[in-house]
């Protein structure tokens, strides 16, 4: 058990992160050693509370939760908090009780410089919202971005539109400052983007599946998805919905199922195209220098195999 | 013969430029009634005299000369200039005796507006620098945009990097403002970015084989090609040089060389990313307005049929 990878979720709960928190706790090939929080899908308190309930949904209450910024990196930007998408309560409007369980005294930031330090190069963090408290841990502790293991993030819209808008995909748009601070700052990244995600779709008749199931996560997962597969329908027009943070996650338990390229990202934090993800594929000598020279490489997810994925995610989800 | 496209040429040559415009003189669909002259491959008051040349040596004084724009579209911006391309002199560094002839009294912007205005709808404007000029007649003559009937663009490179750095191509760099003004004015627009024309290649066995005509224009094109040969070869490791100008100039010619995509497109004016072109594709609705909303929408080429192109582009050239 001593080669599972240990595993921080940086999480925004947020109905496909409930899918995440779920699916990493059944995943045999890694150690969830803790949570952290951050705004996005729902404001970081109410993260935060979501977090909590979710691992006493899940048993699980001896992992820890440490509360992430409530704000951006560079503060006085308005939050964006896509409610529309997971509901005024993040979690499908299911008016769920409150936790029994307090987030640990640390804050996020402290929480992932520690836990890299204690285990240097063994940690992954999973981030599946906007990167501030990523940002902030390598900022605060010039040791962690080699301390950390890798950083797996669901970010940016590679070579695609967004989901903000036709620049910006939702976690990176979030935080452009934060994200551009991670991507360059020489860690081991993988970023997995909506280009990739946008392929894993849970479909209607998956989740009817799941409704005829009797496990613990399915039921809870069914009463949840109500409002998250409502708006894939009004925005898209898909019967079904792209399971972002389940894929980003299982990225980081199972790296085979990706193809990857690897370059240099950089986040545009202005104008109307705030949040986006620009890959350079260094396959032209530019004359001039650019904002991209001598910036550290980082992997991007170019294909995923997403049959495997979402079947991984049934089977996983079902049986509990 | 009355059915002949009419189209003017806004050409900063340039070595594709002059591909471009001996192209355009032996294509027997199209009449050429005028060139314009732009900033870009070299500076405004080169591109004129380079223009006069060129039509010198097809024989062509009869095609008037028009001077466009020496300064971006919101002044005060330092020009690119790509003499690193096409040699000091734009041409291949191939020090031609000065033109004889002069432009005419008409700015470029003048000319546009008239011929629109004299032919509404006829007028096919072939756009192969910065768009500056075209900026200033739509926003000189607010009826323009219905006179002209379609504007035919080398710009942009969509969902690729681009060609002065990672985000840019190098005619919407030279002026985004401009470009945004264009993309967004509502004119029957068809953008060509370098996502198509990289796929159009001229080989050096291409050059070897024109090399061994006689005629007038392969004679002068392969004296000044080894400059643009030298900078692929450094730049990108090919073995041919990109027909950018020619393929666009065939976009014109003859639209069913190439697939579309209609959307809406924006281009970023300032930060990191300045002169990328932003394509909207429609698929999703966004919760939030966007800056792509309700803008008219414009035709973006997807795919090019490179191996006819290149064999119209040698026959027209090969045989004169």
């Amino acid at each position: 058990m001593e080669k599972r990878k240990k595993i921080i979720i940086d999480t925004d709960p947020g109905i496909d992160d409930a899918m995440a928190i779920f699916l990493a706790l059944q995943s045999p090939e890694i150690e969830v050693i803790g949570l952290t929080t951050i705004y996005g899908n729902v404001y970081t308190t109410l993260a935060t509370r979501n977090a909590l309930h979710l691992l006493e949904i899940a048993g699980r209450t001896d992992i820890p939760v440490a509360e992430g910024s409530h704000v951006t990196l560079t503060v006085c930007t308005k939050l964006r908090i896509a409610d529309f998408v997971h509901g005024t309560d993040g979690l499908g409007n299911q008016n769920f009780p409150p936790p029994k369980g307090k987030p640990i005294e640390h804050s996020a930031t402290d929480f992932l410089t520690q836990q890299a330090s204690r285990y240097p190069g063994k940690v992954t963090v999973v981030a599946l919202g906007p990167l501030t408290n990523i940002a902030l841990a390598i900022q605060s502790d010039p040791a962690f971005i080699k301390n950390i293991g890798q950083i797996v993030l669901l970010g940016g819209a590679f070579a695609v539109n967004g989901n903000v808008n036709p620049a910006a995909e939702a976690n990176i748009f979030g935080d452009p400052d934060a994200a551009d601070v991670v991507f360059t700052s020489g860690a081991d990244i993988l970023a997995v983007g909506i280009n990739v995600t946008h392929q894993v779709i849970l479909t209607d008749s998956d989740r009817d599946k799941l409704a005829e199931m009797n496990g613990n996560f399915a039921k809870y997962l069914c009463k949840i998805l109500d409002v998250y597969f409502s708006y894939h329908h009004d925005a898209y027009s898909t019967k079904g919905v792209y399971l972002h943070d389940p894929t980003a996650l299982l990225a980081a338990v199972d790296p085979s199922l990706f193809t990857y390229t690897e370059g240099v990202v950089r986040v545009q934090t202005i104008g109307i195209t705030r949040g986006l993800t620009l890959f350079y594929n260094r396959q032209k000598r530019f004359e001039e220098v650019t904002e991209w020279n001598d910036k550290p490489t980082v992997k991007v997810a170019v294909t995923v195999d997403a049959p495997t994925v979402v079947k991984m995610v049934m089977e996983r989800l079902m049986h509990s």
